[in-house]
């Protein structure tokens, strides 16, 4: 008996392992596009990505595929057939399920129109941002939004249409749950930032000037390596926006790009764009082609890259090895500013427009109004054409500035015109489940400190992979908080940590 | 009813298009694999690749496409259904069920048990050659001759075995043709090679030396662009081994690589690279997913290269006006070097071992050692045990010199390793397509030395185009040297090229 579910268990992984290698496929194509693609091959590049897509949902939702599955789970209960299989593979089963479901729930012609709509809406939206004129936009948004709806409507919640979105990004997260969290992320942040703004700002003019592209380069893959990146399985290159990509534990690609004016940028996107790539690479190669050997969500994967940008790159500890590596790889510039300046400014705090150069202060507020705009629009309480005049009353609410033009406001980012709804709330709550895993590490490791200050990184990698890497999809995100923190999951420590390290900083 | 077979013919040409469009995703992820794959990815990579390849046979092979396919033509006696169609239709139809029946000859377990075999060879011949130890291959390249003997049964022949290999990459192209033509270049090749070896060698030192790669690259980018490629849908990176791939005629990507002493080497590898992707380039869209679309065969393909590499770039008219921007490029290096001196120095011939640094003398000589031992092993008149001593044995015969170990011998090539039988003869086809067709542009183009020596280039590119490019594989090698030329494909415009070329320069 257990060597025939045994037996249907390696079967299905059979199918879904050759659906994970077209997977890889599509990542390794996707980084070609942004990375080394001729202009030129942008057309037919669009053509290859769909048909890989048709391919793998076809093959993810095949009669073969669902009738190898219903040997392993009752598809419409969810009651797993063997109960001699160990947990894990009950938790990859169950996975096996819930995303054949949320395959199954969207029809053929709704994802090609969406499809359609998404690869219109980005160009609209290109040019809307470069002509700083919404209203070329809006009609887009509004379609979107309206495409959203009925998205939520065919994916199924139980209390709000925006947790069907949340999901798709976020599983078993909930719309009551994030704006509970959000509201008292909201709070604390606005009400730290109100005293912060009162304070002398630190100086950081030392950050900004003409660095080497070269030695910033190599001090960037240095740190990769120094977090225990094998570089025998990954590769650094340059985009317009840095990303990271993954076609197999085996194959990990980062990408960054060299700000202008300001070398700590590059240092941050890497060790940023390493801890996404290092969660990938620590998945258990051995469970390729099922959910143990995929990232749990966005937000446990941001969780991994604020880990490594901003509980550990923006630490003082951090920069006490690796000031002096600096100064000596940039001689002459760096050689009069002290460790306590240097920290001081690369955490320097101030309220801006743009998402992406926002602190760790006033990032979690960008993130609040998408947030609430996006439920609003869903709930149909906002209409597109209204997006500006919200967008500016809560950024000047929450960040006391308002945007000069809608470029520097709602056109900033490129989510919506994608079609991602319900993708930005990831980005705080990997910041708060990075917050409360690091509370663990930091009692399994009191002593961290000591040995990041000696330029030690590799026990923290060994940290991250037992905790969160190893288990692949196993556990959701609140799930593996819990697990690994004792801890119910919530914005605590988040909120702790951020108050912590500023009031310091700040004398407040 | 025309409109009918339209419709058959472009329902077939979606089935048609959804493969080809799997075989480009499939160039990229080769081209990935040589330039950008860390190396740690090999393994999956090759999942990839072979999870790829088999999507396509299976697509290609299927009811869907054989019942689709059926409705313009009788694929068992190869009638065409629809007599109303355009003749470029009727000739891609018929290549359509050529290429049907030679996919479905192969036995599935077959085309796998040969694949199996030739991953483990070339792994074994990358060793025995670097051990310099041919024995560890013998087996293998046993092995291989054997399931090249029955692949040839099971795709069928006239006269020989050998045709149905050769086949495979020069359609149409039997092996009692290609021994006649190369018993005539062997002749004259010979005669010429014994009376060059007793003339005096012109000084070629100043071609080695250390020229600075990125002005290596400036130059050789130059000459892609002077060619008429336009960057916009091609690119260029380094691997071990130059190629040219296209994954459609707007994306398209050449590699070259910088030889350590010989600057020249990676000036012509472009030149002969980017004939590849020109040709590519020049296929025509509007036909993409059918034969039309498609390059001919590796001869011809090799004809664009050489043409590019040889007829204009080891041509005087070229020189004449690119030494003064190489002298300018490299200031100070060449100053001293005449135009006539430089055109002899890259045309020196001398009879050396490796293949690929070999002059255009002696390199259809040693295409002709491995033809003539393929076509032995293949009838089994040879042993793969007795291939080192065959070897040195033809090269002493062929080229005056005996290699010193295997290494310099029987060991250097890949293709064997690869299972490519039928594939070397396609080089020197190559130049004897190129050779004929040059002589009818010379006829169309009586002042190309002028233009050419004012830097001009254009007009080449779009003779090739309108001569070869645009036909894509309407027409057979032979056919349309044929059609551009008004005369049978022959030896004689190569030798009588060769000839003049190498007695003017060595004063025979």
């Amino acid at each position: 008996m257990t060597n025939q579910a045994e037996k249907f268990y390696n079967s299905h992984l059979k199918l879904s392992r050759h659906c994970a290698v077209l997977e890889g496929i599509n990542k390794v194509m996707q980084w070609d596009q942004e990375t080394c693609m001729p202009p030129g091959g942008a057309t037919i590049r669009s053509e290859q990505l769909q048909t890989l897509a048709g391919i793998i949902h076809k093959e993810r939702t095949s009669k073969k595929y669902i009738s190898s599955l219903s040997k392993l789970i009752d598809i419409e209960t969810g009651e797993i057939k063997h109960d001699e299989l160990s947990p894990a593979k009950k938790a990859a089963i169950k996975l096996w399920r819930r995303d054949l479901l949320q395959q199954q729930a969207l029809p053929n012609s709704f994802v090609k129109k969406f499809a359609q709509l998404t690869s219109e809406s980005i160009l609209i939206w290109r040019n809307a941002r470069k002509n700083n004129n919404f209203e070329e936009f809006a009609p887009y948004l509004d379609k979107i939004v309206e495409m959203n709806q009925q998205k939520a409507e065919y994916l199924g919640y139980d209390q709000h249409p925006y947790d069907a979105l949340l999901n798709s990004f976020e599983p078993e997260m909930t719309t009551e749950e994030v704006t509970k969290l959000f509201n008292s992320v909201k709070k604390s942040m606005s009400s730290l930032l109100k005293k912060i703004n009162l304070k002398k700002q630190p100086s950081d003019s030392f950050l900004h000037g003409k660095f080497s592209e070269k030695k910033q380069m190599e001090f960037g893959e240095m740190l990769i390596e120094d977090m225990g990146i094998d570089t025998d399985h990954c590769r650094i290159d340059f985009s317009t926006h840095p990303f990271s990509s993954s076609s197999h534990p085996s194959d990990s690609r980062i990408t960054t790009r060299i700000h202008p004016t300001n070398f700590i940028s590059n240092i941050l996107v890497l060790l940023h764009e390493g801890g996404h790539s290092q969660y990938e690479m620590g998945l258990p190669e051995e469970h390729y082609g099922s959910p143990l050997a995929e990232a749990i969500s966005l937000g446990i994967h941001e969780s991994q890259s604020q880990w490594w940008e901003a509980k550990i790159g923006m630490s003082k500890p951090f920069w006490k090895h690796y000031l002096p590596v600096l100064r000596n790889t940039f001689k002459g510039k760096l050689d009069k500013v002290t460790l306590n300046t240097f920290y001081k400014a690369i955490n320097k705090v101030e309220p801006s427009l743009i998402r992406v150069e926002a602190d760790e202060v006033t990032y979690p507020l960008h993130v609040i109004v998408r947030f609430e705009l996006e439920k609003a629009l869903i709930e149909g309480t906002l209409e597109a054409k209204d997006v500006p005049t919200a967008w500016n009353h809560m950024t000047e609410e929450l960040l006391g500035i308002v945007p000069e033009n809608d470029r520097l406001g709602c056109l900033q980012d490129i989510h919506w015109s994608l079609g991602g709804f319900g993708y930005f709330p990831t980005y705080t709550l990997g910041n708060m489940y990075a917050a409360q895993l690091f509370e663990k590490f930091e009692k399994d490791h009191p002593d961290w400190e000591k040995h990041v200050s000696r330029g030690n990184l590799e026990f923290i990698k060994e940290w991250l992979h037992k905790s969160v890497h190893k288990h692949g999809r196993r556990y959701s995100s609140k799930d593996l908080i819990k697990k690994v923190t004792g801890k119910k999951f919530s914005e605590k420590a988040y909120i702790n940590y951020i108050e912590n390290k500023y009031k310091e900083l700040y004398k407040i």
